[in-house]
């Protein structure tokens, strides 16, 4: 019988954006023998964000300054970062040690693990959508929305995050457009009556969207509305047609809800002991900077307890 | 019948540290018309602090600095901010509103208010308490412990948090002195067992402190045990003798714990619908400026909501 030769630590963050590199620039500080996993470059997405003015203290700072102030933040306070270092499977063990397979075949164990594996937003799939992203095209109303004072913009999409977010949108825009393929919407009904009273807004039902245009930024979106093509002027494109959150890697039961994000206790631990969910993974209100710090940052400070505690048991045991 | 003339606001927020400010930045950008409430000067425990290192973006600045930015931030996006304004008492009216009155006799409602006025480390009393805050004295192991690394410290205090963050210290410290008036510690046993398996600790029993001295920084402490006067050489003195959260203010019921930490849902809201706690004042397992912003900010998301859904109230009743 071959051995795995595992790496130990006191815990393992599973993501680099800023809700993982805040549990790590805490787990670090608090001298917790600690590694962060990032299957990509740092930064999350921060790296997806042209312009930020809303994390406290950073008036306006690009996505990819912030992302790397904050990696190279917690790794100066000793932080072991592994960036471009893909997690194949997540599972746990029947002692609770969590179990940590990268695709190269190698694994890392801790008993306490920081899930901070983020999620995309659901893409359109149009021409122009990845062009423009961070010009004009957003996913993000709250983030990106006062960016658009008095301009026309589209929002695609029909359920509850279209139409409360289009609304949303209309505190800044001149007009909002909001776009479905359907003939109804699949939102609460208080939704689309708040929508409906809303005099900036249009719908545009039974429309296809088929490009996102223009030049430096975002000046145009093209569709299909029951065998006519149509074009609209728009300074930007709000999609909100899903996110998935990155919870599949997760092989052991854990609680979720329908859209797959981790339900957690307001210290941020799922339903496995040991196992914390932190930033756009987790079920929450909201998917911004600030949260996903304050995120990290509770989940290394209970991932600190916890290591105590089963030092606590230990001894006990000894002792008995 | 004289009539109060009272301001009105979509959101109160009370208290201008970080919780306060980035609730004020998102609640300003979110366009809803916000007044930000501040009895000293902005900056709230910021401005009891010297270097802030954990922060996540912010290597190292002081906390004045900081309190400073996170100040003209959410003032550059529109926020009503108000320093010097001490409120007398925070009440509900029958119908929700929620009615704040200033010391100076003026009265601002809103229909959403954001408790953000924190609280304040009990202290101990002594000479050289105040003068060497955030030069040796310390209230928070997990903000400051980083700074005495290789250093002797005292910790002075004898419940859960005293020993907690006392065996949390010999991270750090090269020894820790847990000096306790009483014969025995109030603290839970396993924090006690765990207290004196770790051969960093001390502890000092029936032993008053009198001073804490020194010339730039903390250099010792005094203290008297069984009528004896006694001095430890130390680099740093952390106290644990109690928290005040500035609870208080608020008339009307609202659900807390048995220290006056106000108890609230995963978004932040109170027992009360349409007031919310964040940061400090609020129940929670840490209390940093990473957690009390992203407080903040799902509480400013959320009485965003909150206000569009007694919009859409007020349109159900006009139309029935």
């Amino acid at each position: 019988m071959s051995e795995n030769v595992s790496e130990q630590f006191d815990v393992i963050i599973v993501g680099g954006g800023p809700a993982g590199l805040a549990a790590g620039l805490y787990a670090a500080r608090m001298k917790l023998s600690a590694v962060l996993l990032e299957r990509g470059p740092l930064g999350g997405q921060l790296l997806n964000t042209e312009l930020i003015e809303d994390y406290p203290g950073f008036e306006s700072i690009l996505g990819s300054d912030l992302a790397v102030r904050m990696g190279d933040h917690a790794r100066n306070f000793g932080l072991d970062i592994r960036e471009f270092q893909s997690v194949a499977e997540i599972d746990v063990a029947g002692d609770g040690t969590k179990v940590v397979r990268l695709e190269d075949g190698s694994e890392l164990v801790a008993p306490a693990l920081v899930m901070a594996a983020g999620g995309l937003p659901r893409r359109l799939g149009v021409p122009g959508e990845e062009e423009f992203a961070g010009r004009g095209v957003s996913y993000c109303a709250v983030c990106d929305g006062a960016f658009f004072k008095r301009q026309e913009l589209a929002v695609v999409g029909g359920g509850d995050a279209a139409l409360e977010e289009g609304d949303f949108l209309t505190r800044y825009a001149s007009k909002v457009y909001i776009i479905h393929r359907r003939d109804q919407f699949r939102a609460q009904p208080v939704l689309q009556d708040r929508a409906r009273a809303n005099p900036k807004i249009e719908f545009i039902l039974e429309a296809q969207v088929r490009e996102i245009a223009g030049d430096q930024a975002v000046q145009r979106i093209r569709y299909v509305q029951r065998g006519e093509e149509k074009e609209l002027q728009v300074g930007g494109v709000f999609i909100f047609v899903g996110f998935l959150p990155n919870s599949g890697l997760i092989k052991a039961h854990i609680d979720h809800d329908e859209a797959g994000y981790l339900l957690t206790d307001r210290n941020t631990q799922t339903s496995i002991e040991g196992l914390w969910a932190v930033g756009d993974v987790r079920a929450q209100l909201t998917k911004q900077i600030a949260t996903a710090v304050g995120d990290g940052t509770t989940a290394a400070v209970a991932a600190s307890q916890h290591v105590e505690q089963l030092k606590d048991r230990e001894r006990r045991a000894s002792v008995a």
